[in-house]
């Protein structure tokens, strides 16, 4: 029986998850959770799962949250919130494999104390391995727990790592969508629209993961986190667009076979495959061959994807120009969403926030957290200089 | 370092093997060989190789090889022949691993006698899987010594099977170029050439293998050897049409994923790889993922291709049926090559010598060769049969 914490419980993930021990209730007991400041929802998941500790974000959704539980006969429930109440739920004594899924930075701490703490580590909080990657994974190393990824393509690599040994393998290469505009001229990327950027032809996900998608950032992203989930140079992981996101990513051996793994797009395989691991377990996430009929491929764009290349750098400097790269994408992201700069201004204002970052390897979760704010500082300047701009 | 023995070392997979054991001298060591009746290469291959013992097929062949080579001044060769020559090359005590490449019947017992004597096999013989199959994995499993397959998809199974456990497999999927007639309406069938057979898209083979290309028997046979090699009854073993042949073949697993396996179409990958198993070593022959462009997959028309359906039949009913799929199809491909049947024939001449084989185990070669001469005697009734038929 796994003993679970859940570490955003009520976001997309969670969701998946807790879908997955239901299933399964016989394997899976979800023992904490951590949702955000959807207070109905963690309500409602108390009821369902009993857990013994939900963790909010603010004070007062903890106290509206024990006062309904409280008028609805619900008890055993210890009703946590903020930081402190997050790491008691991944680090609690009754848990042994700990769902990382809390967007943003807020997942760092509580991640980091669960792998120190010697949980096993589901992972698909992407801060975890861009922001804090070489710390995350020497300490699970440390530990000899394994941190087992949680989103299609690393899940897949991890698969396709199975058919030989870590110095065997030569290259990685992860599949991009290619997001929505694989096919739209460089040219037009200046006038691209809040909307069209938000319309991905796969996923239907959140609005940064979306903008991500199509800047190609969210690839530059996953570059990283191949690099230090399995301790991989940049120049051994490469991206190759396939649009139809059959073949969720690849792995090159040293003789020259390549192994790939496909599956249907459901969140809910890479999630069941790192809470059943080293075993697999039936599922009804049946992906049908004959259904294949054609997958295309083709090599990603770099001039038109600039995120990708400022995304390589960082990876290949790690440290502080990681941290940098993912606080200074929200940031532009969130310039862009609310309409004050364009698509060709996010990676710009990324630019030039990394010429801005030292070449520094912070080493606690604190320094991270600092280098990550001085980033966001960085770039919020620079999106203001740009509006400035425009507005002339 | 491995100790070798090639049995069919003057062929193509012997001559693969020798290019991979000079390549890497310090890895692997020519201990025997067993040629056929190609005595000038068999001549060669003891001057470059010094074999402790190098056995051909006829005694007058042996002759010639024992004066030329003392003639050379190429002394230490023990030149044998026959049946018994191939079996001494195979089980010879300084040997570790044999490479069971002779083509029909003639490998069958020199394979399962090595088999017995406990060495490894990397298996490229078909025959041993197909016509003797049960015994000899049972004899393997026993010994507690691998089978590795030499040929690309039975290869690739074999690497996709390391990302699970055997009871996770719930399908194999063999994938197939779909022959030289994919796009040949059926109509046209009866009237295709040994000119057209002749002519496969993708490989450069044997002509009794490439007209088993164009009536997927070659597929079928396939079929039989991952039932066997994989321990899979027939329904587990899947058949997909992919044109480009770069993906050799998948397996699926019980939690919805699937694994692929891509590379070069080269048959020095799949000799490399058994010889080197579980270990993988450089090698020179990549793949470029970029140049992967576009993958084409189709169902097999089992209407277009009766072969392939006669071949599930004899996966499923094994022993004596298996036997006879293989020994019919030698004498219908053969008939159809020097124009005495028609290519619409070779099905009908299987599926008539199925008929009339009885639902029987042998259980010792010499019970499989004599189920295949009853099933050669069989067809060659047949075909006199058809030609009578067609005089008329």
């Amino acid at each position: 029986m796994r003993r679970i914490a859940i570490l955003g419980s009520t976001g997309s993930i969670g969701h998946s998850t807790l879908k997955i021990c239901e299933a399964y209730p016989d394997r899976f007991a979800v023992v904490t959770m951590a949702a955000g400041s959807n207070v109905e929802t963690a309500f409602e998941q108390c009821r369902r799962w009993k857990p013994k500790v939900m963790s909010v974000a603010r004070e007062e959704d903890a106290a509206t949250l024990r006062a309904r539980l409280e008028k609805a006969g619900v008890g055993g429930v210890k009703v946590l919130h903020g930081p402190a109440g997050t790491v008691e739920v991944s680090t609690h004594p009754d848990v042994d494999f700990v769902v990382s899924a809390i967007v943003g930075v807020a997942g760092l701490e509580a991640t980091y104390e669960a792998v120190k703490a010697g949980k096993a580590i589901g992972l698909a909080n992407k801060e975890c391995l861009v922001a804090a990657g070489e710390m995350i994974t020497a300490e699970a190393r440390k530990q000899g727990k394994p941190l087992l990824p949680i989103d299609s393509e690393h899940n897949a690599v991890h698969q396709c790592m199975r058919g030989g040994r870590m110095e065997e393998v030569t290259a990685v290469w992860l599949t991009a969508s290619g997001g929505s505009f694989r096919n739209t001229p460089k040219a037009e990327f200046d006038s691209i629209t809040v909307e069209q950027a938000l319309n991905h032809p796969t996923w239907k996900m959140g609005k940064r993961i979306t903008i991500d998608s199509a800047t190609l950032m969210n690839k530059g992203f996953e570059v990283i986190e191949a690099c230090r989930l399995f301790n991989l140079p940049a120049s051994k992981v490469k991206v190759i667009v396939h649009p139809q996101s059959t073949i969720h990513s690849m792995v090159e051996f040293n003789d020259g076979s390549i192994l790939a793994q496909l599956s249907v797009t459901d969140m809910r395989l890479p999630i069941l495959y790192a809470l059943t691991y080293p075993e697999r377990i039936e599922s009804d996430l049946k992906f049908n061959v004959l259904d294949l009929k054609q997958l295309d491929f083709q090599a990603p764009d770099l001039d038109k994807f600039p995120c990708l290349r400022l995304a390589y750098e960082a990876a290949e400097a790690g440290g502080a120009k990681s941290i940098a790269l993912n606080a200074a994408d929200e940031v532009a992201v969130a310039a862009f969403l609310s309409g004050e700069i364009g698509f060709s201004d996010i990676p710009a204002t990324i630019s030039a926030v990394l010429k801005v970052t030292p070449d520094v390897h912070p080493e606690s979760i604190k320094k991270v957290l600092e280098c990550d704010a001085e980033a966001r500082r960085a770039a919020a300047e620079v999106v203001a200089h740009r509006r400035g701009v425009e507005a002339r």
